[in-house]
Formats: structure tokens, sequence, C-alpha cells
């Protein structure tokens, strides 16, 4: 049994972890930090925690925190992680950080879209990209584990076999996303009231988006190559799911079975990424509440294009379950522990 | 380990019972039944099972299957269990009834307001209504349970306490319930069509809602006597979730406390049922997933009313969890095993 | 063609008078109020007003609003058109208030319920409560016209010819009503947030909302005695409509014609009231958009109550609409000019 | 004052025709047309037209009809239009067709796209593609009016201007397109249930898609030579609206001014088409209601493509309104009677 901290206990990611490790048999919670909720009880805050969480909310303290505990998950705004980290914190927990501190290997490129200066940058090199699937034997020597954004795992993912092997010309790569308002976090904002998202349907960050250079990041290792791409997030109105629709020209000629072959070389043996059945697309409600990523393509001969899938929930694999399981993987535990939720439909 | 067999597994009631027994450390499914999609393999109906249930769909034979199995589970329009159960079937097996089959013991009220002729009615009296918070006991040595209605659990178990004590009067009770969409089921209907229930809501059965006899049942045994009820539902534009309001006159000045510490007398040691803390009230949300039932009140000296609210998730608590939780009495497994899912949020 | 001021133009029922307005043949909006936004093109706050709407939001200047137009609707919190009201502004101009601060007659009623200071209580006497299909006569020669409530527009509504007639026992009237979102406004909190209310339904004021004195005081007028009654708002996951389901006790045996005759009585002449078919229960969308009330009943001979429902859009016949409707009687126009809109569906 | 006759009219397009036409100063509906509800009252079908329409609906007799109407619009199912069209009905009215009987050129790219025999293949190169802001001369003229898709109106009045001055290369243009489910029609099938669409989100029809031949054939008018898109649709969780997200490469270095101007030079005087201010993206909900399309676009220079976007509400402008506009124009009204509803919102 190990001991787990939470900074940013109240966000709807830090609220999808409690729910996640309450239901984990090798963690127990020992501080539910949140700045704006300090000394409030927890199930205050998350009535669904009422009789199942009787702790009070404390400050974001990460040097107390980790005299108390094996792993601190940081489910904050980017920058605090970076501002509170150091040496001695490190060398008594592991850091999970769900924010994009130490997503990006380039400081310039973080300061260029994310606006703000890195305050660590000696520990950008050191941390490993979470991405289980793809990092996963990096992520067990790991002291701190950058935990992928939920955009990008989705669109990774779902493009990365093809990629990997070349099949498709990455610099043709448009990738169309939406996503749930869970995403947009749990601020008072008018432009996520009730009444401003629900039968409304809208593009956001066009061009500008942050989790646009993390793809490119990524999928650049799997090509072998840098490369740019146009990634536009979409605001829909419900409250969990992420869905990607990618388009990419193929540079050879390919049959159904042979991209097929491709998808399941790589994730026939993963027990999260589901390849679905031939012309089944994916639906974010066939995910929800679970760590399951469904992917598939389709192949257009006309355009000679492939047109690529992939759904996730953007609180569990796009956020706290991804950040389970690479605590799992941290602590050794099966990869699945705690995560073997079916998805809830309806 | 026990084998489990469902008739009528691909409604919603249905896949949420699939739901809730794989994630069942004691139990197996055996056998998902569903006339309409016979030799189909069950998660081509219910994709969120891809790679978790490989079976595939068969008939509606319960001879056949209480060979196969320990428990069945009926969740089909009323009339089947009835028309289906046999002295050999119960020689066999247990069987739980989500249908109305068996919930009321007057076979002509039945007949009156389900407008259909009772096929079973020698077992009637055998059965046990498996409100398991009321009826404990006598589920455990049962051999058919007529699991309640989605909005009866919720009613009852919101009204309940201060009904056994005498401190409303039972005749003034009035119960203005709302339901998500999923308590209408799966069948094509074009009531039930997105664009006819989004941004939507209505009344319906008005007075003529067959669940009302079934509350007045119940809680005629706990008031001691026989009395008449309204009970309103409405459709509201969600996947799941049942709120109850329920009003009534009290029958003697009380303070918050003492309504309080009725509702403690029945809940307090209650796994499921949460009376929340003075003034918060329920939300569908907070159960939402869960097998819990969240309860509260409002006393008004203004009107001398009393306003009790209790809140459920409609496929969990109104229909596959409680299922299950009698399953678990049934085989002195403990209650709340599979059960201790932490709702979801948001 | 008369002119138009409106005070908290950028409010949700401020924006539907703007939608209203420019929809109506004989007005003008020549002032935009939002002290939120002063100098704000008004498109930029509400987009869907691009290329209708040219003009700057200005600011709560009352006074210098009275010289310019003829009338001045206040759509703004209360106590802020109490606090700006005075002779000079109301020997110009007309003054429509769709603010509680001239509803209640009884200046203590409204101080005990509101929690604020009454800052011109002088004016409570003569202004109008401008529910129009009952006080239509004395609204025509108002100076300040009292816009009613939302949830009272529609519970008084479906009561009134019931209480009216006698038909019903006042002192056992309980009204639950259901409501969409925009009737929260479009402040930035938390619990107005989409993730917080979608797939989410609860009470909420239970016991304490403001609007209860103000349905007790009219319906009091037309029983011609005073009563306390219950009345339960709920908030449900749409944009849109309130549905009341009111309960009362007959108070004599009645049968379904004899209630028609009576709602016929005071509804047939009335356009905006719709006494829908035999047992055809209002829905919220299909008044959608405009300004009707769809009213029904249905007696329950069991327990010798009524159900009374009604629906109404919030923010038209709620709010903006019922606004209209005031000025169009104030300034002799048709009754329903500008406000012959369909309601949309789906 | 002409007279029109609807076969198709309890449709979601047919009623939102109803919807409009009530609305419009010279017009009289007729013939309420529906096979599925012939001698129902319209009004028992679609209850938002109580007390607002009072005829019963009819048989889809367009022969008996065209003796007594001035225009008839089919808002039915492909192919229905096709069947029973004949002289000798041209002789006596003009046709709005909503279906897609008479939009593409080529009979077979429609048989080969819609899998039917097309039953009138002589009148193809008569009727007019009704995209009013391009086609308007020649819908003046017209006897039949091809209505266009929902998804390409939208998708061809975000692309049209770049493609026409050939600012892009039309062969790299990928839309990806969203809509709300009225699209999906009013028939009874699970997939359009409530349960299956509310907090869901989907590709389908992925490069099969029946407007994909339609948007080619019209964009490579404006090209001046043919091309292959790439069109994905996707169902999301609202009642109304498509969003269209399109993807280009820029065939020269261009300035954001430089393709303001070009969006301005074709629609600057189109009273429908709302060009929005720089950075503004369009959101569906802003034409909820309305005959507008909003459009806007952001050039990437990273990728050296433009992303294009584009609003609608599909049952106005992607149907009903449209076929309005076009009536307008077959008759000499002005070209937005009827049609200046302002967006509601929210």
């Amino acid at each position: 049994m190990i001991k787990a901290g939470i900074i940013g206990a109240t966000g709807y990611a830090g609220g999808e972890l409690v729910r996640l490790l309450l239901n984990h048999k090798d963690v127990e919670i020992k501080w539910y930090g949140s700045r704006s909720y300090i000394d409030k009880k927890y199930y205050e805050v998350y009535q669904n925690m009422f009789q199942l969480v009787d702790d009070k909310c404390m400050d974001d303290n990460m040097d107390a925190l980790a005299d108390q505990v094996d792993v601190i998950f940081t489910a904050t705004p980017q920058g605090l992680c970076a501002s509170l980290i150091n040496e001695e914190i490190l060398s008594k927990v592991k850091v999970i950080d769900l924010s994009a501190d130490f997503r990006l290997k380039d400081v310039k490129v973080y300061e260029e879209w994310y606006k703000i200066e890195h305050k660590a940058p000696q520990y950008i090199d050191e941390a490993v990209y979470g991405l289980c699937e793809i990092n996963r034997e990096q992520v067990k020597k790991a002291r701190i584990v950058a935990n992928p954004g939920c955009y990008t795992t989705c669109s990774i993912l779902t493009c990365y076999p093809l990629v990997k092997e070349g099949l498709i010309d990455p610099s043709t790569l448009i990738i169309d996303a939406k996503s749930g308002t869970s995403g947009a976090g749990r601020g008072a904002k008018i432009d996520n009231l009730f009444c401003e998202v629900n039968e409304n349907m809208k593009a956001y960050g066009v061009a500008t988006h942050r989790h646009t250079p993390e793809i490119e990041e990524q999928l650049g290792y799997a090509a072998g190559k840098q490369f740019c791409i146009n990634f536009t997030p979409h605001l829909v109105p419900m409250n969990r799911g992420i869905l990607a629709t990618a388009y990419a020209t193929l540079t050879k000629d390919v049959s159904y079975e042979e991209v097929k072959a491709v998808y399941d070389k790589y994730y026939k043996d993963e027990y999260f990424v589901r390849v679905l059945d031939k012309d089944v697309c994916p639906q974010t409600k066939w995910v929800e509440g679970s760590n399951f990523v469904d992917v598939n393509f389709k192949i257009d001969k006309r355009t000679n294009r492939i047109i690529m899938m992939g759904a996730i929930d953007n609180l569990v694999k796009g956020a706290a379950g991804q950040a389970v399981q690479n605590m799992n993987l941290l602590f050794g535990f099966e990869e699945n522990e705690g995560l073997k939720l079916v998805p809830m439909f309806p």
C-alpha cells in the first residue's frame, strides 16, 4: 500500500483522480491539496464523495507533502509544478505532473506556446513523457512523469502506428478534435456556463492550441523527423469525451488488411487500446468512465487519404486514468490495477 | 464463484447488469439472453463491451438456462417472467425479476394497472419484494425476488422513515418525480428520439403511472394502513437519474434534529443510503453510476409540511444495482460486493 | 414608432428583450445599458446580433435615458430599479421593471424574502403587477409595471381559474416547478457551469424561494383570502423552459368537462394561453421561443386532487415577452404585436 | 398572397417550413402532406402548432396538389419527388425539392451514391441548384429548384470565395463537419434515441457520405475543374446546428486582410452571410433559428494552410429557410421576407 498526495484535488482532473484512487487496492490518498478550499471538507466540494472521503482540503505545500507520501500528483495549471519542484522533493517521492510543465523537451517551445517562463528547466530532460503505450519502459524508471495532454493522448495514439511505419506523410496530417466541456476546467467563466455551451458548438484556439507542439514532438520521434501539423480543437455540449478525426495522405497503396495489421502490431497486446472492427466508428460514449482508447480508420481511395479516428474519456485516459496507469508502472503494480472500469452506457 | 444468466440483456437495465457483474468478483455471466439479437455478438449491440465480453446473444429460454446457472435475472417487459417461470426452474435457480410481475401482492391491482393477465399468480405470495434496506432478511431466503421499480425505490426510501414513525400523514403524500430518459428503455419510439427529449420536459402518466400502487403498497405496510397518494413522473433531458420530491403534512411539531434522528435511525448503518448534511439538496449527478440513494428533507413551518427529497441512478439502485444487491443477499456475499463504485462527477 | 431603453441589456432577459424588440414594428431600441460592458459593441457580447445591432453598451443612467426614450425596461437584479427611479423619470417615461422591486405590495414581505431594504416604497402602491391576462386594464394606465417573475407567471396562470372559481382549496396547493438554466442568469458561477448542470437535476431554495410570496399574493387576490403554499423550484439541464406541476384538493366533485369549462371561461379569448386537448400534457419545447403558456389538468378521483400543469419559455412569457406584452398594452399596440413567434421545434 | 403545399410536412424540415411560412406575409399553406398521418390534425403531430394550424394532414398526391397551389415543397426522402413529378405538374406550379433528387447533374453519380434509380432524369438539366447566394439569377427563372443539402450549404458557402478566386488548392480540401441530430430526421431508430446520442459523439458515413459529390460538383464549377475532397460528418448531441471546419493549402502567400477582402467581395451584400470579425470563431448557437451563415477563417503560416469555418442552423439555412429564400426569388418577393428572424440565444 503506497500513499498518494494530490495537489489540485478539486479541479475536474483532481476529482477524477480521487474517484480512481479510491477504487485502487494499493493506494491510500493522504493529502487533498486545494488552495481554493483549504480546511473545507473535500466532500463538501464534491458531494459525490460524501461518506467516502472524510478528509479536509490542504494547502499546496509540496515540501510538506513529500514527507508524507510516496507519489505526488499535480493536477494544477501549468507553471505550478515547475515552480514547486526541487531536488529534495524528488529524492523522497515520485512526481506525476498532469500539467504541461515537463511535456515539451524544448524549453523555448514551451515558453513560446504557453507564454510563461519555465521555472525548472533543469528537470526537463530527465522527465519522461508518460504516454504508457509508447514509453512504458522509461516511465518505470522515472522520477518525474509528464502526464500527456488530453487531446494529445487521443491524437497520438490514433495516428502513431501509421506514422511510425511510414504509411502516411506526416506533413499532410490534419487533426480535427472535438471535446466535452470538462476539459475546460472548473473555473467560473461565462464561456463555460451551461447556457453558453448547451446546444452550441465552436472551434477555438485555431492554429494556436498548445497541444499542437506536443503532438508534433511525439509523432516527430515516431517519424524520425520534425514536421508541422494542423490541430483544431472544438467544444461540444457534453461533459466527457474527446473524439479525434485525423486526415493524412498515404505514402503507398495499401489495403484495409495491411493497415489493420499495422494497428494490431502496436496495439494487440495493449489492454487499453481497442482497434475496433472494420467500419465501426469510435464513439466517445463507448469509453466513458474508462481508460480505453478506441481507434479505427477508413481508407479513401478517391483522395488517397486515410481517415483515422480515436475516442477517449478526457478525464480518464486523457488525464487521471493515464496518471494512475503511470503510477502503476512506477510502483510495479499491474498496469491496469484500479483501471478495469467497464465503460458506462448510456 | 456463481454463474448468472440474464434474460433481456440488451435493454438498458440488462446492459447495466452486465457492467456491474463484470466488476463482481464472485459472479460469471453465462448467458446473455436477447430475443432481438440472437446469435449476434453482445459487444456488437453494446460496443462499450468490446474486448470485455465475447459471448453471443441467446434466446429467452429460461428452462435451458436454469440448468446452467445459479441465478437468473429477468430484465424484460412485464408479463414475460410470469409466463416463463415454473416449479422446475425454481428448484434449480434463484430468480431476480426486474419487471413488475411479482411486485404487487394483489393480483387484481396488477391486472388493473398493467392491463395484462398474470400468468403465474401462484408465486405472488412467495416472491419477496427486494427493497433490501427494508426486506433484507426475507430476501436472503427467497426463491423469487421482485426487484423494485426505479421510481418506487427512490420514492419509498425517501419517505419510509417518516411514514414508519408516523411523523407524516400518509394520505397527504404527494410525490413529484423526475427521471432521465434511460428509464423509458431502448425501444425505437419517436417520443424518445434525441430531438424530442432534448431541451424539453413534460409530465406523463399523470394519475395513472404503474409505480403508484407499488409505492402505496409498500408504504402502506410501513404505515400499518392503506392509503392513496399522488405520484407524477416527469421526463427530463438526461440519460440517468431520478429525483423524487415528496410533500406531506407533519403530524406533529418537530424540529430539524428530531427528523434527522428518525432518518438516522433507519439509515445510519445502511451503506447505500446517505442522509445528506443539513440544507444540502440531493443532486442526481452525485450518485451517477453508483448504487447510492441520497436523501434529505426540509421542514416548512409556514405550511406545516415537510419536503423530502431523494436521488438515485435509475439504472443502478433503480434497477441493476439493486438486483446485484439482492443477489449478494441471496448468496451470502458482502452486500456491497461489486457495488462499491464511486459516483462519477462530472 | 416609440423609443425604448434597456437597463441590463446584456443579461439573458435583456438579450431576449433585444431579440423581441428587433422583431417589433413599432419600437426602436435607443439604449443598450450594461454596466459591465460600457463602450463595448453590443454584438460583441451577443454575437447572434452581429450585423443586426451596431450600438455600443451604455451605463445604467436612468435619468439621462429618460430624456431619450418613451419606455425603459429594467432587466437588472432586485434593488436597482427601486434605487434609480424618481418622479422626474416617471413624468417622462413608462417603466417596465423585470426585477422583483415592485411586485409585492407589502414592503415588509419584500424586505423579509429579499433581504434588502426597499429604496422606493412610495411607488409600490402605484405600480401595477403586469400579469396581462389578469390585470390588463390596470396595466394600460400604469406608469410603473412590475413584470412578474418567471416561476410566478407559469404558476399563477396554471392555477388561476380554479382558485378564482373556488374549485380548489388554496391552502392545499403545492407547486413543484422545474426550470431550465437561463433562469439562473449569466453570472459566472461554478454552480451554473455546463459540467455541473448537464446530466444533473436538483431542487433548490426549498421552502425559501422568493417567488413564493408573489404567487401567494396574486392567488390570494383571486381567492379573496390569504393562504400559504409550498413552492419548490428545480434546476433542469436545458436552456429554456419552465414546467409547473401543481397539486390541490378539489372542493367538490367535478367532471373533466366542468373543469375544462372553467379554464375556457378565463382563457378562451386569451391569445397567449392555450388550454390543451384532454390528456395532452404540456411540454416546454412546444412553447420555446414564444410567448405562449400551455396549460392542462388531470383529475385524480382516488385522492380527490387535481393536478394542474403549465409550461412557458422562461425568457419569453416568463420575462422579456411578457414585458413586451405589457409595453403593447401601455402604448395601445396590438397586444401580440412582435410576439406572434411560432414556437421552435425541435 | 400565394398558396403553398408541403409534401412531407411532418418531418423536421417540413415542420420548420410550416414555422417559417406561418411567419411569411405573402404565403398561405394549403396542404400539409404526410403519408404517415393522413387525416390527423397537423397540430397533433406538432403540438407547438396548437391553435396556429387547424388543418389535417393529407396524402402525398402531387397531381391533386398542383391544382390548388402555386408552389410545392417536397421535404421527403430521396426518390419521391423524382417519382411524382411530371410535365403537367410543372406547367401549373413551381417545385422546390428539399431532397437530393435534382441536386447532382450527373445521373450516374446520383445513382452510385444514393443506390437508387433516378425516375425523372429528363428534368435534371433543367433543375436549378438553389444555393441562392451563388445561383440567384437562375433560380428566379426555374420551374424546379433543387434545394441544397444541409452540410453542402454550410460547406460550400464556407469555402466558395477562396475556391473561386484560386486562393486554395481544391484538391487539398478537407471538410470536417459536425451536425446536431435533427439532420438525422424524425424516424424511430435506436441510433437516434436520446440516450444513444446524448453525451456521445461519433463520425459516420466516413468517405461515403452523399453530400460529398454535391460539394465537389458545386465547388468544381467555382474552381473551373473537377477534384475530389474529403468530407466527414459527425453527430453531436444538440438539436440544431452544423459547423464545418475546412482545411486547404494556400496557393500563395496571403495576409489576413487579403483573404478578408475576398470574402467581402462575395458576401458583403449578402444579407444571410455574415463574415465575422477577425479571430471570432463561428458558433452554431449564434445562428440558431435563423437563416444566417456565419463564416470566418484563420491562416496558419506554419503549415501554409488556411482553416475556414462556417455555421448554420441545419433546419433553416440548411433546409426550410433556404427553401423559403428560393421561393422568395421564384415569386419576386423580398429575398429575406419571412426570414428576418433574429437568432435565439441562449
